[in-house]
This record gives C-alpha cells, structure tokens and sequence, in this order.
C-alpha cells in the first residue's frame, strides 16, 4: 500500500487535492479505522461502510463548508466525520469526550442538523434550500443523503413531493443497501429491488419525451441532454417512481465505483432542478461478516476478528431479550396476539417473534405512524395488537394514537423499548417525553416495569386489559434483580396500585415511589442508607394514570414526605401527575420531591454516566433521600401506613 | 320528477332494492337536502357533494353491514350517512342531539372509526384487513375511499406501502378532485392533474405485460384479464404512480358516471389483491356556487341562495382573520418572515399571507410533518419561519418538533388555531394536547393570546425571540374585546411574565391565572362577582412555559388563593406546569385549583355548549370562584401582593 492518505486529510480541501486514482485507497483506510473502531467499542458499523465511496465523492465534487449536506438518520455519517477534520475523535467514539455517533453541529461545522430519526433530511434540505434562496444565496446546493429504509417514511415521502416543486438545483442521494436496518419492508422495497444496476443505453431521445410527460416544466430535460455530459445523459432513468414526484431521476448506479460516482456528481452538480441519483450499494462493504449479516453487524456492541471468526462482546441480559421471551410465551397461550415492528425487529426482540410466528407478527418498515394505525384496525377486528417501539419513535405516532387508537377507545398495547437515557445513541434517542405526551390521552394506561418479573407481569396485564390503550416503557438496560423481588413473587398487576418493594419497619421516614428502572436504583441507595438509622420505603409505582391516589393519601395524610422519581422529563412527567393527583385529592404536597430529568439535552455516553450526570443513580438517589431527610425530622411512630409485603 | 327515493331509504338493503337506473335521482336527492340543511346549519359542502355518486355505488355493490368501508379525514360522509339510516338526524346536523359531522361509531355501525385527520384510512383498513383474515374471515371486503389531497400525508404513503403487501382483496377509492381542502400542492398534484379522464383502449396485452413487471406476483393480471369484465380490462393503468406500491391501478374514471361506478366496482371486489380505482371528481359537484369555488364552500357557514346571490353569514372578527391581518404588518415590516401552512390557508388565515407575498409563503398540502422540517431548514438559513397549523393538527409535527426543531434549537414559530375545543367539529379536532406534548421539549417556549391586542403582542414577540422553537395558541373563536384591554394599551410580551389585567384593590381575596382565552371568560365571572364584596385580580398568565414563577411566589406566599384556568386538557397542562413550578420552588399548592378540560372526549357541540359542559364558561368560572372563596376566609389585608395596573 501506498503512504496513508487518511491521516493528511484535515478538511475536505486536503481531500480534494488527491487524485481520483488514489481515492480508492482512501476509502480503504476509512473503512479500516472504522472497522478497527467500532470492533473495540461498538458502534455503526454496516450503515457506515456502505457509504464510504458515496460520501468521499460528494465532498470531493462539492464544497460542503457552503454547500447543504443533509443525513438521513445519520448512523452513516462516519466517513464524512473522519473527512471533515474528527478522526481525532474517533479513539473515543460515542463518548461524552468523542466523536459523537450521530451528526452533531456542537462538533463540526459541516454536521448541519443533529439527527437520529429517520426520513427528515429532504424536507430540511428543502427548507434550507428555500431559505438560502431568500438570502439571494442561488448556488449554494443542497444534498440530501437517504437510505432505501428511510426513504418510505412519511416525512420522506411529505419531503419528495415537496422537493418536486423546486425550481433550483437539489439533489437527493437515494442510497439503496436494499436492507437499510434490517429486512426491507414494504411494496417499495420490493420495486428496488427489482431494480438493478443497469443504465440502458437506449434512444436517449426517446425516453427523454416519455420523461417530458412526466415532469413539469420538463423542458429542462432537453438542455440537460445538450448540457449534460455523456455518462448522465445515459443513467437518466425514465420508469422511476420518484419521477411522479416531480425529480429527474438518474441510475441506479454503483455506489462504490468512485470513478464514475465523481464524474456523475460533477455532471448533475450544476443540474438546477431537483434530481435524485440513485445508488445501488452494499451494507458492510468491505468487511465480509458485515456483508454477511448487515443486521447483526448494524450497530453491533464490541467484537473480536479471530481468523474468519467474529465474536460479539456480549453483555447482561437485556430489557429487550426478555421482552421477546415473555411475549413468545404470551403469544404461545394466545393466539390473538399480533405483534408489530417498525424495522427494529433485532432492537426490539421481535425478529425472535417473526420467527416464530411469522403469520402473527409484522416488520412495517419506518413507518411508525402506519404501524399505531395498523395495530387500531386489528384491535378493532377483536385481535390483540403489541405495537414494539423506542420510546423517542413513539412520539412519531402520537397522532394516530390520539386519533386512531384512544378516540376509538381501542385496545392497543403500545411496548416502548429504550424508555428513558440511552447512553451511546445520546440525543436524538432518549426517551424522555412519552408519559406526557400519551397521559393526556382519555382512557390511555401507563405503566412501567422494573425489572424481568415485573416485565413479564406487565406484559400479561395488558394483554388482558382491553378497556382502552396501555403504554408500557421499560428501558435499555440489564434486567439486573433487584435483591428484593425473585421471579415467582412478583405480584399481579392491578390497575393503578403500586406494589411496596422495599417495607418500613414502622411508620417511615420516607417514602420513595419510583416509576420504572429507578425502582432498581432506589432499592440500593435505600440499601447503602441502611447505616444511617432511617425508616425509608420503596413502592414500584407501577402505574403513571392512573397513579395510586389511595397509597398517597395514606402516605400524605401521615405527613410522611414522598420522594417520586422517573427516568423521564419532569414536566409532564411521572411526578407531575402525582402532584396533579394530590392537587386533585387536596393532599398537600409540600412534603413531595420530583427526581427527574432536568430540562436539557444529555449528550452521548454511558447509560450509567448519563445517570450519574441527572443525579438518577443510586448516588444521586441517596443524596437526594439524604436531603429530603435533613429537612424533615422524623415522624412520629404512632400511624404506620405502609402495607405489609 | 319522480317520487322521491330517499326518505323510503332506512339503510343499504332499501338502497340495493333500487335499480341502477334510479340511482342518478337519489343522488340529486341526497344533494339537495345536504344543500338545504348546510345552508340553513353550515358544514362541509363541497366535499359532500363530490362523493354522492362515489357513495352510492359502493354502498349499492358492497355490503357494508359487514364488508369494511374506511374514511379517509370522514368530511364526506354526509351522503354515507344518509344512506345508513340518518337522515332524521340531519336536521341537527354538528349538535349534540344531530348527526356529526364526521364518522362516529357511536351513531351507527356503518360507521367504524371516528376520524377527522388526513391520511390514515389506508393504515387501518390495512389493519382491519389483516385482522380478518385472522378471524378467518378472509372474504370480509375493505375499502377505503381517500381524497387526492388526504394521499399525500405521510401516513397514506406509508398505508400504501404496507398496502402493496396484502394478498387479499384490498380496495382504495382515490376520490380525486383535484382540490380537496383547498388548492392542490406538491408535484404529486400536478401529476394528478396531468392525469386525465380517459381509459386507454389500446392494446391491453401490452400493457399487461408492462404491469406485470412492475407487481409483485403480476401473473394474477393475466387472470384478471380472463376473468374481469370488459370496463375493468380496458380501465387498467399502466403508467400510474401507485403500480410501484404494488397495487393494481384501474382508471381514472368519471367519478359522476353511476351506471359504469357500479359495473366497475361490482368488476372489482371480487379481486383478490389490492387494486387502487382512480375516480375523477369535481367538488361541489351539482351545486354551482360550490362548483365555482370549492374553497369557500368547503365548510362554510350558514348561507342564503337569492337566485344567483348566495351569501354567507358573517360572525364576528375571528382569531384566524386577526392572525393574518397581524402577520400581514409584521411580513410588511420584518423581509426575513417565511409564513407556513399545510393545506389550512383559508382555515389559518395564511391564504392571505399568499396572496400578499407570494415568495414568502407556502402551503406544502397536509403534510404538517414535511411543514415543521421545512420550517426548521428555513430557521436555519436565518430567516424566521412562522407555521400557522391547527393545534390538532400539530401533533402531527411532534417528532419534528422534538428533533428537527428543538434539538437544534432553531427558532421555528409555531401558531395553533383553533386550540381548546373547536365546536361542531367535535372530537377529532380539539387542540387539548398542545401544552403537554411540547412543553417537555428544552428550550421551548409556550404562549398564549387572549384577545387581538394580545394576539398582536404575542407574535410580534415569537417574530424576535430566537432562541429556540416558540408555540402560540389562540381559539376558534372570536376576539371579543375584554372590557379590560383596549388595542393600545396591552403591554409587550416578556418571557415568562404573566400580565395584570384585574387589579385588586387590595390584598386580593383570591388570583385567577387563567391562560390564553380562558381570560375573557374569568374577566366575565369576576363582574358577574363584583356585588359580593370579594377582591379578586386576574392575570392573562401569557406563558405555559416558563411559567411567571415570581408572580406564583408572592401570591402564595402571601396565602392567596390562586385559580388557574386553560381551555386544554389538565393532565400537563397550564395548571400542571403551575404545580410543577410551585413544587420546584418548594411552594405549597394547597391553595391552587386548576380549571380545564376533564379526562374524557368531548362530543359536537356549538364551542360555547362545550365550555359550558366542562365549565369554562362565566358562569363555570364563576362557580368555581364561589366555591373556593367560600372554602377560604377572607385573607387579613395587610399583604397586597398584586402590581399595579
């Protein structure tokens, strides 16, 4: 191998100043640190290899320190961070201190937008281009980079036919993996994949009348034939969907061929009205178990390459793996259960579902709203819809949760997986707002499990519970046991009590009511308390709406202080529907303490030290008791109100 | 003209005893008594009247007793409604005792969900689809009949593409009018529009052959073509946008033409996979004024035919029309304001906007997700994007908000018509959720106007806040003047200071904080409370978020009693974020009372019926000040805490 390029590369200027000959070379050092990275600390992987040639050629035909490059989603912006001056910051990738996992302004000026949720980088894209119009800023270019998965999002979908009325250059990059987060769902997949790399080189003329027809002010086209250089001429495509969108659509071509990649970025650079190219390109380019298995290798957590064995680190068992074996088991004694994906079948244990039960299962792709609204039909049928989803990509569904499922008063069980602070993901994962936005919805349940009993508990409450919809969230973490609750003793649910987990010896101190995960947390800053000669008891709340109204007003009406907490934003939250309750009840409530997350963003690291940061690890929790206990003396022992265990 | 035909129809089964050649007189029937009774009650009009034919065709061929008939928004279910029974309660049509507006299971079982919003029938009939099949009740039709304006929303594209997936019979009736709310936007419009009335009777085998390519399991065409009558076989579309969805695409036909809707739906639902029929229609089709603008007459108020005169009543200045004259100034006075809209331009008052400026304006259809993110790219060019969206509405945009918008703390403005309850409209369209789903969002900030004066000063407050998204909410109602605040006298708008707009003469007995409209109402209450000898100061509050916590700690510390009043649901609400607030500065709240929307769907009403139901009229305020002042002593008077006027 020649001398290493990767390291010269500060900015795409040092970039440009290669040769074309040598750009394959480069991209072979990208893929390496990638690869080399994500094998020690976990990472993207798959989505990033597969864009390396795509990305070296847009910076390297247009000017993106002027220029718009918009990410779809994200995960895939790896390469671009490595060319804009950040392979620095790889070493510590997902880290508070590193490069984040996902385009973030705070680090680069050439990361336009923080993002994360995919299908919004053509309709940003196009507001950029329209409000760089009004500043007379004409040729500054928009790009926007979209993966095939992204693509049939709704935004997307919003965002295309929008785009189709530009009347300036605008490039969508279509980047088609043909199974962009796992399996490709849809009739639109299936139409790319029926497409094939494979630019006819038929009567130009001939087709370019057909695309006349299609698009409006089409007479752009016969300039562009006069105009365009030989390879654009023929990759025009003539039978693309997204020319109905109003987009000069071109290709599909190979993705990783720089050679032509940048010869046909140059040609369309100039084109001033919106095209989309499409490129055809392989998940995990580069890296054969990547290539193998691009779900497994989509973000996977650390690995060793031994030989042509590859092994992944593997952690504790996780919220995820048991949700997946609680519900076959719900599924096996069942058979109305249908549950629901939105292509996070490996993120959320239902690809173990469709395995099983293929018939009773469904991948909508990214299509969140469709998925809630699929789930209200089948409710309505009589069946028994689980809808499994992030908590952040739940709230791309509220509307039809508010419209299609809570109006209807109808039965659907909304699983929301990484319910609360995500670690690596950071921003534009966590799952802070899904209690308030769901709370306000008449008739909605919520609910929380703390652990796998209380999951699995959970779980079969909702199945039985059909008197409306039920939110569940549960977050990405270990099913760590609490040293207080074993498999068999879990309690039942009942709807609105909360369930006491760790009991007073007497009339308490304090009484903590934690919501979810922090029941874990609080049971051990109750336990590193036990020192101190303080009377505290722990309740799983259990229920956010309704919250147990019965159990504060034992606890208020005994001037017991009360310390909620949530791994959840504060407004709106857990603890605002407990002060609302007792506001409600005319309980007083300046004896109740909300924990909660604070109103900011909390930024890529460690679950554990994103919880530390808010103070909702078992040291914050402690402190927290500790305070609220130096304020409070102790009650007198006379009116015990907790219940026995 | 013959006897008449539709009172003798109770339901379907009467309709099916008719012959077809009876059918174009029960369609004028059914127009006319929609004309007769939206005239005298107001309605939606010309939507209604595009679809009699559609309605009564497939009504006469399916059987919707048990097949699945979906509405797509449900604005045309007039004539549907008819034909199952109702016309005894047209005469009170959008009141309580009358027929809703919008499908309502609650009124019949022909009508299946209650909708309102655009886009989702394809999602759950897509639902309802699998669920039957589930049920084994695999020859239970679906169909859902869809406006060309509704299939552009992002969950509509996503329903088609799940749709595209069924092996069943699957039927969507794209009702395309070509201007369904009011102008078509987006190049998906202009592609219908290029689309004629005109089935190509060219060489069908040709053009089977084509189609097969591009459907998955094509060969079923071939049997269609054995099987299907002569109109389907020659209807097939081969060039159609939604044949990449994977639906089989017949038409357009003429959607007024009875005889040959009823063969062609009769040729159609016995196929067994999902087949899109394109009918051409003209909204406000039979009544001219309607015909001559389908906007005006899309839902309009009671209106008078004088011959050639039709006239439509005038209420008073309304909120929407205020908004638009007040964006009008700011526009004239401040070039870098984009104004937004997403179909809604005569319902937001942005229709206005468009005309006047043109290149600073844009209605991207109903594609309120699209909006935000459009929004969000114009912010981030440095021009300053105001979204006018109905609150309902709005959260459709609520990811977008989250991450697009907030995240990158882009100061995008967002204006909520038609926030609180919305009268006729009924359930589907109130904007009770507003507060608690973006009041989470870091760096947002939440307002409200009360009357026009306030309207003026709140905008012109979002046109130079930029420091993060910004969300103003006004009423569908009229801007009548409080007694208290005359156009010049209304203070600017500062973050987070709630505005004294009753003065106390004293320490006040109590203080209602009560949030946007809600103001005039208590305004209201307090006179009608003026002989009982009671000192009461009311605030317009102003801001949800950050709330006025320094107002909050004098008033309480003091021990005033303090009523909080929001036209919004409590669970997160205004009054919530008071409590939030109170608890966060260690405040006791025994003394506060919130006022709002209660935890149940409100029905169709006239607005001020539902204010009066849910007690946020005068005479609702009014009780519930009594009731607190009787259940407080009149506070000693040596602590005035209120600011002078």
């Amino acid at each position: 191998m020649d001398a290493p390029l990767l390291t010269s590369i500060q900015s795409p200027a040092d970039l440009k100043r290669l040769s074309v000959d040598q750009l394959p070379q480069l991209a072979q050092e990208i893929r390496q640190a990638i690869c080399d990275q994500v094998a020690l600390t976990g990472g993207h992987l798959a989505p990033n290899l597969g864009v390396v040639e795509l990305t070296i050629a847009l910076h390297y035909v247009f000017d993106f320190g002027y220029d718009r490059l918009l990410f779809d989603v994200g995960h895939q912006c790896y390469p671009h961070k490595l060319l804009t001056g950040r392979l620095g910051l790889l070493p510590k990738l997902r880290t508070r201190e590193g490069m984040a996992g996902f385009p973030d302004p705070d680090e680069s000026k050439y990361d336009l937008f923080a993002v994360g949720h995919a299908g919004t980088a053509i309709s940003t894209a196009v507001g950029m281009a329209r409000g760089d119009e009004l500043n007379g800023e004409t040729n500054r270019k928009s790009v926007a980079l979209v993966g095939d998965a992204s693509i049939v999002n709704g935004v997307a979908f919003e965002g295309l036919n929008n785009a189709g009325t530009l009347d300036r250059q605008f490039l969508v990059v279509l980047n088609d993996n043909g199974m962009s987060i796992s399996e490709p769902q849809g009739a639109m997949a299936a139409y790319f994949d029926r497409v094939r790399v494979s630019p006819t080189y038929g009567d130009f003329k001939k087709r370019a009348r057909k695309v006349l027809e299609n698009i409006p002010g089409g007479s752009i086209l016969e300039e562009i034939y006069h105009r365009g250089g030989e390879i654009l001429k023929h990759a025009i495509a003539t039978d693309h969907i997204f020319e109905h969108f109003g987009l000069v659509c071109v290709g599909p071509v190979d993705g990783h061929d720089l050679p032509t990649l940048v010869d046909m970025f140059n040609e369309i650079k100039d084109i001033d009205r919106p095209v989309l190219l499409h490129a055809k390109t392989i998940k995990g380019k580069g890296f054969d178990p990547a290539e193998d298995d691009a779900t497994a290798f989509h973000s996977p957590k650390p690995f060793t390459v031994d030989g042509c064995r590859v092994e992944l680190a593997t952690s504790g068992r996780s919220f995820t793996a048991a949700f997946a074996d609680a519900m076959l088991q719900l599924m096996a004694e069942d058979e109305k259960i249908y549950t629901v994906t939105a292509a996070m079948g490996p993120g959320t244990g239902v690809d173990k579902l469709i395995d099983k039960y293929p018939s009773r299962t469904r991948d909508t792709g990214i299509c969140e709203s469709h998925a809630m609204d699929m789930c209200a039909g089948i409710a309505k049928t009589g069946q028994k819809p689980f809808f499994a989803v992030y908590s952040t990509f739940s709230q791309r569904a509220l509307d039809q949760a508010f419209q299609e499922v809570a109006l209807q008063g109808l039965p659907v069980r909304v699983c929301m997986d990484r319910a609360g602070l995500v670690g690596g993901d950071g921003a534009v994962h966590h799952g802070f707002m899904d209690i308030s936005i769901f709370r306000p919805l008449p008739g909605a349940v919520l609910l929380a499990a703390c652990d796998e009993p209380t999951l699995n508990a959970s779980l079969r409450f909702m199945k039985d519970y059909d008197a409306g919809p039920s939110f569940l969230r549960y977050p990405r973490d270990s099913v760590a046991k609490t040293p207080f609750q074993s498999d068999t003793d879990c309690p039942p649910f009942q709807l609105g009590k909360a369930n006491l987990v760790i009991a007073p010896k007497d009339k308490p101190d304090l009484v903590v009511l934690a919501y979810g995960m922090p029941v874990y947390h609080a049971a051990q800053a109750i336990e590193s308390l036990r020192g101190e000669g303080r009377d505290i008891a722990l309740y799983d709340a259990r229920f956010a709406k309704p919250v147990d109204i019965e159990l504060l007003r034992k606890v208020i009406s005994a001037d017991i202080p009360v310390l909620t907490i949530e791994d959840h934003a504060l407004a709106g939250g857990f603890g605002s529907a407990v002060l609302e309750a007792c506001n409600e009840a005319k309980l007083p409530t300046h004896q109740v303490k909300r924990l909660g997350l604070p109103m900011k963003w909390i930024k890529q690291a460690s679950r554990s030290a994103q919880l530390a940061e808010v103070g909702l690890d078992a040291k914050g929790i402690t402190h927290a008791i500790r305070e609220m206990l130096s304020n409070h003396p102790a009650p007198s022992p006379d009116t015990a109100v907790a219940r026995t265990p």
